[in-house]
């Protein structure tokens, strides 16, 4: 089967492989049964689940399978998310507590999981139980495992708008190889990701048992590691990171900004050479990036008078530009009572994004700085036209249709993103009083570009259930394009994909 | 001086052919000044600013004038704009009328004029005199005719954004030759465009001698004429087209459609060549945008019950579609009192515009279409990864250069748009109660995109005197940048240029 493109689209193949993640769900599954023991809280939600989707995996896993053609990636790619958002939806239904026992609300919070948005349609965090909560977190976690290993393995070989440009090791293209690849990429990767959780849960550990976070229990650690590191946000708190001491919060920062770095580069900080990273452009356009917009929240909250101590005003702009632009999610504060200014700030960071090759999600600091060096090259090249001057990233010169995808891809996002604010505008005045412009618009960005709070009432000490059902499945869909970055939605849509 | 891009830019050059505008305007002010005889009005504030721009377009034109560079002439361009603002706005200091004696709100209304924005801050307009408001409609009549010749005879040869797409007779690109070509071309130019507003005139006359529109005068069909074919929007009744009889109304809407059509395309079809209009890919595109968008509009109205007659449903919304997607910005109705969803068609109309090589403004159909079909494109081939498939415009193969010049061009206006919204948020938060997101939306989209009434209090029958002077000062610069279609201004602003 080497000539991919010339065949009918190998469901077989695609839904063999979603199997073998689906049998691989069912650890995760048996270990939070294995907690709810502990807690003495209902096992079946998750024992149930484990073997459906045990079964479901196996028969699937029997299908078929052969080499991973282009289209067969993209089928798999769409499927595993929509797959696991599925079977993650199961435990909240069975164990019926709460508002999360229906079907869109379960989905929805699943899907917001798995996706690392974080977005919650939980009103009453003391409903649920410490395994479901658990659960919660759990799916971020491996969620966020999931697209480390898609976007450095598969999607930067898809030349999905401009992904191939991140750093990575292996610049293969050959996409029949890619199986072997991503093994080895997620083994390297896992053991990071694994490493960064536990060390995050030490930090809070530590600063519990010296007294600087009396709050913090072994659970608290490692729900919030879980959720921290995959830069998705959920929290089993209702006062989200509110509900910890200032020294946890400014321990918290560098881990969502740590999983918002590319892991690559990562690995080779690991690996006793820095200088990779240093001497990455992409890295210091996200470190000025999180650094002004951190000097200008802190403006307009001192402009507005919104804290008395300087320490305030340094910890919760921090603390809110690095959790919205990294897409993580986590609130020390409600700033839906910052001044506009303030708001506005956190709203731009929303479509930044941290790095490429990390767990963050939106537009990504990556194609973000290929714009703006492009932009000035244009400009120049207006008063010289002939000049050359290609556009480098990191010494590097980009081929100018990989430029093409970059601006095709922030544009796309954008026009995404203006539609749904219109949907979710046009559903709230369809179903009842209606919605503000600017809370329609924080809540599209938020779950589209899986960030997970926004303003208003989704705000986050606030939720999505208020939604209507109709609003909450379109954004269901759209946690779910955003996370696998647009693209393997939209080809699956095209005739040419379906065409044998 | 052939290399162009070695020396110092030729300040002399491009203000002695600012000179040479300036010069022309004291015609259109001598003659409202006849006008203002006619009426009994005062004289002065036209012929006092007259002899002014009399004296300062001789000064100017005597600076020594060398062939025009590609520097020259952004330069050219960017100061023609500014210096008729500034020219435009002396009558409406002398005159002393109303709010509009005030620097900032004159300039607003001078530059809302000659870059056929249409918004304005008159709120009371019975006090101001005829000759005034007719000075409102020839600053923008004259503005149309100005980006009419720029358009088609010098954007379109800088590449701005893909500008060169557009259907033109000459595609020279030799810029030293382009004052013979702007001579020749703006000729023709100025004779369709006189003519179709003779055709307005005239159809409005009829109308009200047949009895269809009682309310009709010389004067209004004068004034509405020059506004309509110019894409404008200006109106000396506070009602704009309300005040006219459903006949008038419905039978202004093809001035408008046509003032934002190709005007090279209209030419062929003057000379019994409609073939090239017909096989324009941009103005079935155009003409499918439009339709689409009435559609969804009419749809919403029905679905709100807003209107009783299917005739009421089908004038407003063709008549309030076509007026805000050519950014013309002329009212029937006060659309602001209309449901969320069929605000946000038009709010989305804004994003349009209608065909390049118009009067209109905004992003334009040729845009659009490139985007549209480049995205598709991008889709197949992420299929067909070595498939050979250009993207193609009427038949015609556009180079991938353009391509990307023309997402950059869609992007960064998005961009620019965001970034005035933020600042119109904060500033209004600064100086006052604040502003509701949707209407900051509207009223930085209505003046940076030229297209006049937006939302809220900025609606077709609001103005803009109640904003802040920082934020009004702010919609001047950037109805200003976005007329000259923003990269002239931009080009201004880097070291390149001006170097040596
Ligand atoms: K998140
Ligand atoms: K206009």
């Amino acid at each position: 089967m080497s000539f991919v493109g010339e065949l009918r689209v190998d469901w077989a193949t695609s839904l063999s492989l979603v199997g073998t993640v689906l049998k691989a769900l069912t650890a995760p599954l048996v270990g939070t049964a294995l907690v709810a023991l502990w807690y003495r809280e209902p096992l079946v939600p998750f024992l149930a689940t484990a073997v459906l989707t045990l079964a479901a995996g196996l028969a699937l896993e029997r299908l078929d399978r052969d080499d991973l053609g282009l289209r067969e990636g993209f089928l798999m790619v769409a499927l595993t998310w929509l797959a696991i958002a599925v079977v993650g939806a199961v435990p909240f239904l069975i164990a019926g507590d709460g508002n999360l026992a229906t079907p869109v609300n379960a989905l929805f919070e699943s899907t917001s999981g798995v996706t690392t948005t974080g977005a919650t349609v939980v009103e009453n965090f003391d409903a649920h139980g410490r395994s479901v909560h658990l659960w919660r977190s759990l799916l971020q976690w491996m969620g966020g495992l999931g697209i480390l290993v898609i976007a450095v393995a598969v999607l930067s070989q898809l030349s999905i708008g401009g992904a191939q440009l991140m750093e990575t090791e292996s610049q293969t293209q050959d996409v029949n190889k890619l199986t072997p690849s991503i093994e080895e990429t997620a083994r390297l990767l896992g053991w990071l990701y694994a490493g960064l959780t536990g060390l995050m849960v030490a930090t809070w550990l530590t600063l519990g048992a010296v007294g600087l976070g009396p709050e913090v229990t072994l659970y608290d650690a490692v729900a919030h590691a879980f959720t921290a590191v995959s830069t998705a946000g959920f929290s089993p708190r209702a006062e989200s990171l509110g509900a910890f001491s200032p020294a946890v919060q400014w321990a918290t920062i560098p881990f969502m900004f740590l999983g918002a770095t590319n892991f690559v580069l990562l690995y080779h900080l690991t690996q006793g050479n820095p200088s990779r990273l240093a001497d990455s452009d992409e890295f210091r356009f996200y470190l000025a990036v999180v650094l002004g917009l951190t000097g200008l929240t802190a403006a307009f909250l001192v402009a507005s008078d919104q804290f008395t101590r300087i320490e305030q005003v340094a910890r919760h702009s921090l603390f809110q530009v690095v959790s919205i632009l990294t897409t993580t999610g986590y609130a020390t504060v409600d700033f839906v009572d910052w001044s506009p200014a303030a708001k506005h700030m956190l709203f731009l960071a929303m479509f930044s994004g941290g790095m490429a090759g990390s767990t963050t999600c939106s537009i990504k600091t990556l194609r973000w700085l290929v714009v703006v060096k492009s932009f000035r090259r244009d400009l120049f090249r207006e008063i010289h036209p002939d000049a050359i001057r290609p556009v480098r990233l990191s010494g590097q010169v980009i081929d100018e249709a990989v430029v093409r995808d970059v601006y095709a891809y922030v544009l796309l996002s954008g026009i995404i993103f203006v539609l749904l604010t219109v949907f979710v505008v046009t559903d709230a005045a369809r179903a009842g009083p209606g919605i503000g412009e600017f809370e329609a618009m924080g809540a599209s960005a938020a779950t589209f570009l899986n960030i997970g709070p926004a303003f208003g009432d989704a705000g986050p000490y606030g939720d999505y259930a208020w939604f209507p059902a109709t609003t909450k499945v379109a954004f269901i869909v759209l946690m779910w394009v955003g996370r696998i970055e647009i693209i393997p939605v939209l080809v699956l849509l095209t005739p040419a994909f379906w065409r044998s």
